[in-house]
């Protein structure tokens, strides 16, 4: 890794050309070169835990002048109990990865002495734009480093000591490995950002890890491919055939087990059967975790009729397009499943989606028609998670309908190459005619 | 099909939401259309040939007038030998296709009655962007519908009487099918281009079929992601352990099987050890086929030292970066692979390029480390194509480096969701510590 100091420009091309001698590494020289990182960060503990502390100390002076939140501050804290250690052991983790260059996906023999292989590569240069989780950086370096591509890493600003210090480290170790220099940079320049985001000619995939905000605002400007998502507006289906226990423990876990995570449930739609005979279940169960329910006409005046006791409030449309990501809860009823398949296409972002019911076609209906990155039957919206899918790491989690989808794993930093091996073969002597020659199209098997 | 004279906006909501009722279709549904499509086109024959009549009257006029190319105008003939025959066979030529839609990709046992399946799904709405070639219409309206995609399709203006009774035709025999009226629209408007591309939100991928200015203006002009390639920039290493037989075979067919395609070779690297053992004959041999050599100093002094009769041109630094698309070849002198595989990544296009050798160890580092969607050894850059790949049909060749890359399939046209399946399960209970469940994460068969 490389502290840069040149423009993006400079620090893009140096990128690019380490992207194709990265390419070419055996697995063995990188996980060597993840080894190496893990080692290097343990040597350089206290320095590094030493270089957070001063940046703590600026973030909770800015936080006592309000100028920053006490959440940010806490972020901040490489000291904090476990984390250290969880940030060393998740480089061995991702060393420990199956290795996902060089897969062969598809093979073909054209003709004889002349075969078509489909295999994954590296896609190239990274842009990695991330907040203030420090942790983060020796993470997606590790990412990187696994899957061959280049990485630049820009993060925000009250961590630079902290990502000054691990990236130093992190320099040195790489040093002694075969992984060039310029394959992982950090930049430490302000107000850089805009101009690597119109870097498409050398920056081929922007990842941002952070807030909506910074995903909305990399998104709106460039027009390098950006994996990730800016919101997660979730939601569920209530069908009048639902279990009512199932409906609320699966409603309770998508709404209240992490609400400020983005596979949070933020709109309920319930069918109009399901008003007077489920939502009661439901709504109970969720006002005991103290979720605000926000509600139609017709669901409000439902549960004043069952449950009297409860408080419901009036929702407006804003409500339905409103990530809270807190225990608010807008709901809304719909006649039948279809009609929540449009609302969930109009109003919802994309993410996840789940449909409670005891009706099997339907669920699959649901499922085929929401154009959502994960459509879920009687689970819960939380599952969707990179470590809960088995992916072993995540990348983050894309709402994009081009690439990769849901969360993403090492998979997600792959494309492919065609590679043809033959003995000089020319393409004139294949067509239609006479004299002329047949593709084989003949499919070999992948090992 | 419908063809539409409403706002760039109204057709791309109307194309979204009739293309999440297309996702649901069965394989029957989409097979039956195309069905129609082909018997309502065959019904129209006459009308169809008439509108393209008129079409080719006013291009021969503006071509007698220099105000279009002839090649332009043989390009609009739908009445040309086999043409006709050809647009109507690829129709049920798709139909025949295996169906892309709903293959599992990946299926997890997360935990007992929880399963999670990644299935292939059509990526959304496609904006198909295309000049003068009535015949691509019929293709590309196939294309999409056989996999679930709604399509958006603009077409040159010289086309447009074609188009429009092309259009009609199937229009009319979709209102027969399951399929929506607003999959497959028509944009007649002027100047809509520009509108179109502004719709990322409404849009998910753009297809430009039509030259290099076409898809490099879409590409610069649009956030949208682009499926193709501007410009196919080729080129060959000659390495000097290659045989002279063989390597005049195979650059001969590389620069003279179809000058003006987009996988013919524009730039011969040879290595110095092959100057005055090999090139000599491969330069006599394209000479004999009228290609006109642009040679660095060193090539040229071999060239005119063992073949004092050929006639060769100096290149300039400009040759090395153009893609010439006729009889033209740049020739540079470079010491190694290493050289050659260095000057194609930072001159090329990233679109075929080919090492000759009889060294696969050469071959193999060549393969790896150029960054291009083909990557071959011993045998023509022609070969790049749906065809010869064996894919059945082509959408295009796509240059990028996320989704698809090289020649694309219907393949390229989908995307995947994650579905889970499960019995009411929540998250909450499953993590480390006391009374935990952990995941099971069993890979489970495909079929």
């Amino acid at each position: 890794m490389s502290l840069t100091t040149g423009s993006a420009r400079e620090v893009a091309i140096a990128a690019k050309s380490a992207s194709h001698v990265l390419a070419t590494l055996p697995a063995s020289a990188r996980n060597e070169a993840l080894t190496a990182i893990h080692a290097g960060l343990t040597a350089a503990r206290d320095e590094i835990l030493a270089a957070n502390a001063r940046d703590l100390n600026l973030a909770r002076q800015a936080a006592a002048d309000g100028k920053l939140s006490q959440s940010l501050v806490a972020r901040l804290d490489l000291g904090k109990k476990g984390k250290w250690e969880d940030m060393l052991k998740g480089i061995l983790d991702v060393r420990e990865l199956d290795d996902p260059v060089g897969k062969v996906t598809l093979r073909t023999r054209l003709d004889d002495g002349l075969d078509l292989e489909r295999v994954t590569c590296p896609i190239g240069v990274l842009l990695i734009i991330f907040e203030a989780r420090p942790e983060v950086i020796a993470n997606i370096a590790s990412l990187a480093v696994k899957s061959g591509n280049a990485a630049i890493l820009k993060g925000g600003k009250e961590s630079t000591e902290s990502f000054v210090a691990i990236s130093r480290a992190i320099s040195a170790a790489l040093e002694t490995t075969r992984v060039a220099n310029g394959a992982i940079q950090l930049v430490t320049t302000r107000d850089v950002i805009p101009e690597l985001l119109a870097l498409d000619q050398h920056i081929d995939l922007v990842i941002p890890r952070g807030s909506n905000e910074l995903v909305r605002y990399i998104k709106s400007n460039t027009k390098i491919p950006v994996l990730g998502h800016a919101d997660g507006l979730c939601s569920i289906f209530l069908d009048g055939s639902a279990d009512p226990t199932m409906a609320a423990d699966v409603i309770v876990d998508s709404k209240t087990s992490y609400p400020a995570a983005c596979n949070s449930l933020e709109t309920l739609l319930v069918q109009e059967s399901a008003l007077s005979t489920i939502l009661p279940t439901v709504a109970t169960a969720l006002a005991a975790k103290g979720v605000e329910l926000r509600c139609d006409a017709q669901s409000k005046a439902a549960l004043l009729k069952s449950s009297p006791d409860l408080k419901v409030l009036d929702a407006s449309e804003e409500d339905y397009a409103t990530e809270f990501l807190s225990l608010t809860l807008a709901i809304k009823t719909v006649s039948d499943v279809q009609e929540a398949i449009a609302h969930i296409n109009a109003h919802g972002s994309h993410h996840t989606d789940a449909i409670l019911t005891a009706d099997k076609a339907r669920a699959e209906l649901f499922m085929n028609a929401v154009d959502s990155a994960g459509v879920y039957h009687n689970a819960s919206t939380r599952f969707a998670d990179g470590m809960r899918y088995g992916f072993g790491t995540e990348v983050g989690i894309s709402t994009n309908k081009i690439h990769s989808r849901g969360p993403v794993g090492l998979e997600g930093l792959m494309i492919y190459k065609y590679k043809i091996r033959g003995g000089g073969q020319v393409t004139a002597i294949f067509g239609e005619g006479e004299g002329k020659k047949q593709f084989k199209h003949q499919r070999l098997a992948l090992d």
